[in-house]
């Protein structure tokens, strides 16, 4: 059986040369297909989920367990990706529906996660950093554009200096860009996320800018009591919202409840789970 | 000889109780006298420095070794700590320099630090909890103040909701109030001082609260080579202060050297060594 980790080696080698190329995807599909082929076999225990209407499993392996996953959205059919893969490649992802695409981008994200979770003990790096090249590879195809990871900075008497940012897509001359902060979940650390967006619309004008985080899942599993929450801040969201910075769309592959709420009050907080985006690109840039 | 574990778990017990009570300045105390003395018959390794002008050593203990200490800052001597605690009661403190100030608070902390990094496995959270009672009852001692670490916030069409936040100090009607957030290092998660800052902008009003962070070092000691740099981004740091929120203070114990030189640059950015704290309260307030 192919190593997924092996792989994941070989895409963190390509995945910089050129974002959005076709090789970056088939080494991608490549880790999932070897992720779930190791998960098929192991043993799934459902988790008592506090989450109302959602449901959780983790997969044992050994000792070991792997993070909550949502039963609703985890397919371990290796077909649904690549049918979706296909779709990319004939630019027919219109067809497939919202919720298709969110729990495909959803099993293949939590294909690789669960399998590092049951393969190294406590790396967060490694699952992350997965999560930001799929979402990164599906972002810049999308847009057809490559993305950078640096801007140059203008100051009156300071050296030129680069600013370090997460993904930065340009569209061209006298177009939006989006500022894309990838996460597999964010938890206290949000607060990072509508600083950097409030330096880029400081440093190059507010509105320049579209910030639109992917977020993986705010789960959090009591290890003893085998019970799942959903980790949510969500009057804080609001006052981030209001008075750091604005961000353009919060975008989740499990949307978590109290969040999706945000929809419906003060300040415009609009949480949607990743699928949309496929969808309303116009919306977005207009 | 006593364990210091134990006795930060009474402090741990007190400290919310009532910040700058004397019970819980006997009981940092204790913690730093109990750690010296198990620190004390342990081999000093002098590490290879690459910060000018600077030099470092760790402890080790078996396999195990601490993070990175200042030789010119590290006094092992307890009757340095019990001198400084003795002009905190009699009110005297201003009768010592800054320099000894530095040295004290610094070789207290680090004392409680590198015992725990030789008897515990990767915790990072005890030794920041012990820094964050350290500072926060010395700063509420020098004040006069209880801080609270959450404040009401007003929203016309939100439920009454609290913000969480790091130490605030409230002087008092009509006078400023203090944002102290305390950390062993900051490293890239230093864009949260300056966000949570920004948002007391937002909700309290520009200039309410004073932005004062105390932070111990940005030391990294690479294991393999036994090197030790500061990991420093004085550019990004100038961008924070000119974009999302401007801080009276930024506070160490012990001082990188590319920070120290923003103090001559734009945007105005006074970096110190916190023994400065307890000579220019006037200057802070007024």
């Amino acid at each position: 059986m192919s190593d997924p980790l092996a792989i994941y080696k070989r895409l963190q080698k390509n995945f910089l040369k050129d974002v959005s190329c076709q090789k970056n995807l088939s080494l991608i599909s490549e880790c999932v297909d070897a992720s779930l082929s190791q998960l098929a076999s192991l043993e799934k225990k459902t988790l008592k989920s506090l989450v109302p209407e959602k449901n959780y499993f983790e997969f044992n392996k050994g000792v070991k367990a792997s993070r909550a996953v949502n039963y609703a959205l985890f397919d371990s059919d290796f077909s649904q990706w690549q049918n979706f893969c296909k779709a990319i490649e004939d630019k027919t992802v219109n067809t497939l529906t919202p919720d298709i695409i969110t729990s495909t981008i959803y099993s293949a994200a939590m294909s690789f996660c669960c399998f590092v979770d049951l393969t190294k003990d406590g790396d967060q790096k490694t699952p992350g950093t997965f999560f930001e090249y799929l979402i990164g590879h599906l972002f810049s195809r999308h847009l057809g554009v490559t993305p950078t990871d640096k801007l140059p900075v203008f100051n009156l008497d300071m050296e030129s200096t680069t600013l370090p940012t997460d993904f930065v897509f340009n569209l061209g001359k006298d177009k939006p860009k989006f500022h894309l902060p990838v996460k597999t979940s964010t938890r206290e650390r949000v607060i990072q996320v509508w600083a950097h967006q409030r330096v880029l619309d400081g440093v190059y004008g507010t509105g320049r800018f579209l910030g639109t985080p992917v977020i993986l899942a705010e789960t959090k599993t009591d290890k003893r009591k085998k019970e799942v929450t959903e980790i949510c801040l969500p009057d804080q969201w609001r006052i981030y919202q209001m008075h750091i910075s604005q961000l353009k769309r919060i975008y989740y592959l499990d949307v978590p409840a109290s969040y999706d709420k945000l929809n419906d009050v003060f300040p415009p907080l609009s949480v949607k789970s990743f699928g949309h985006f496929f969808f309303e690109l116009d919306d977005l840039i207009s």
